[in-house]
């Protein structure tokens, strides 16, 4: 049984359809949306939804570009506004929501029930774990991983019209349940303990952890429990999707460098 | 492109729905709903849905009374039970759960994914952000904003049968990522930091953070970073979707005490 | 008016459906689903979603065998894999996800937005409230309960690809937003407070609280604040939907360990 039957799927004469997409059953895609070859997109989706300004009446909406790369794989329920451009061999788990003016890089991954809130950038090879909420104005670089129930948050004095979000830095992981507060800027390789709360700037290759969160050492210390070695910088102890898993992280580095 | 192609939608003829109301494809309405005019309710969404009683076999099972007020606008995806009463210029984001016998005043929005248990009720212009969870027996005033994986709990012995909610005074904001005790009592217009859990009841005015949630200071201290002044009590810093907007707070507390 | 119309409904010729199984609108049950008598599966909702090799294009792809169990009730748009062996009498709320290989025994319930990662088993009348997120090789069992917002991790060193998770012994409470870390083996009869970081593993019959989680004391100290009672171990106090709700738990235990 194939699990796509093609039963309510609606795509507007607007779109641009690359070759070889498949599209799942009463999934929407909006106009203006544009998805590159490859790609797959499963059941119940909205690709394309439209603003906040379409439902409360707007005289003369016109759906902003949305694009979605190639050889991506966007699994049931999710919703995608319009407005987002999307890098290739993007994936998402169910309903996953992305709101209006985020950027991601290419092999970017989010997680079911992740909530981006919009007006966001994502380098390349993000991967956002279940249950993720990325408030305004956040900014990843490249390689972050963020595990489940991290919030990145951007009002400093709630309520209020000044919004910042966080800045983190490339390879950089935030472990489960953390919380960054407005504006705070978060080196390279570093590691967010579990449940800390992160009120303070971070540097490169720092361990922090606790409410609020304290420096405890440099990630290079960190000693796998079995291999008894360093497992930071973790590139060179995992390459499950990553780019250097042929050639090591070393060699991939030297050529990325270039 | 329309939003609406009217495909699947299923409205009961018990259901009473008002002047320019538009309802999305795939969304339900059941038995014994009303909808108030101008009221915009989105795609795959479910209104009325009935109670535990009617899924276990009911013999003649009624679906109570729901309440959808007038100008309101539910995201699609969300789930609204049997039994609420919900006023006008209601807003909701996606996936949103409302279970039974849950009240709300006017001008209230919840985020997306949030998830309200029921048996509470909320004053006029709350502002639940994405991913809240309600507890049974919450109370909230009017202008009470809550920020994202914010939890109301309720029960004090897990498990029993003595359910006990958190009680929240007027224009209280509640920030990311706390959790409230059972039973505890929140004043007007304070401040519960990110992260915090309350344990014990907070006057008016507290700014209290930290696990367990300790009293800082009053809000009335806590200075806007980029202003120098006050930012607290809020009312007079922010107005957006506000009563207060064209008149300022100090001439609309006038006329609203008068 | 009926909450099924049989609109959209697909079940594949491959799927084993028992007598009185009443089937959602949109409903999906795919290839190799077994479904037991009297079971309930709400509007929109996947049973035996394919895995992720069906996605990424697997030549011959097979649908794993899917169990679930008798007098189940599944409410609308969860989503179960294929590869899931599920016990009678399981319930779950809405927008449920709990991916393959994981194993629950009967009269199990998850709660709304519940994302169980697979490869996990559940004993019997394991009780997860909403929002919960269980890590792969997770193992819970008997008479676990546990609150919203709680997380089950399981990666010790992120990222990494050795995964260990949490181990949870009978009728051990995890409170409201507590997260087990990688490995932590809890005991019986524990309360694990909420908001807790449970770094270390916990004896039976111990409260631990905080961040990191402390011993507090034995839980049987633990006094309920009406009756002035001690309310541990509780199911001596709370029999809902237990089976020793007629008989009581002495009584129950001593048939239970004959």
């Amino acid at each position: 049984m194939d699990m796509f039957t093609g039963v309510g799927r609606i795509v507007s004469p607007l779109a641009k359809v690359g070759k070889n997409v498949r599209i799942g059953d009463r999934t929407i895609i909006y106009d203006n949306v544009e998805i590159g070859d490859n790609t797959t997109i499963c059941n119940d989706c909205i690709i394309g939804e439209p603003l906040n300004s379409y439902y409360i009446g707007a005289d003369k909406y016109e759906n902003p570009r949305t694009i979605i790369g190639a050889d991506s794989l966007i699994r049931s329920h999710t919703i995608i506004y319009a407005g987002n451009i999307i890098g290739d061999h993007f994936q998402t788990g169910h309903r996953v929501t992305v709101r209006e003016n985020t950027m991601f890089g290419s092999h970017c991954s989010l997680g079911t029930l992740d909530d981006i809130q919009g007006h966001s950038e994502f380098g390349n090879y993000c991967r956002l774990h279940s249950n993720v909420h990325i408030g305004q104005h956040s900014k990843l670089g490249n390689f972050v991983f963020v595990y489940p129930y991290v919030v990145f948050t951007n009002d400093p004095t709630p309520p209020s019209e000044t919004l910042i979000g966080p800045t983190v830095g490339d390879y950089t992981q935030i472990a489960t349940g953390s919380l960054l507060l407005p504006g705070v800027k978060i080196g390279k390789h570093c590691v967010i303990g579990a449940c800390s709360l992160v009120s303070k700037d971070v540097g490169d290759f720092m361990l922090v952890m606790g409410v609020p969160a304290k420096p405890v050492k440099d990630v290079r210390e960190i000693v796998d429990r079995s291999s008894g070695e360093s497992h930071y910088p973790w590139p060179y102890h995992f390459d499950r999707g990553m780019p250097w898993s042929e050639v090591g992280f070393e060699e991939w580095k030297k050529k990325a460098e270039k």
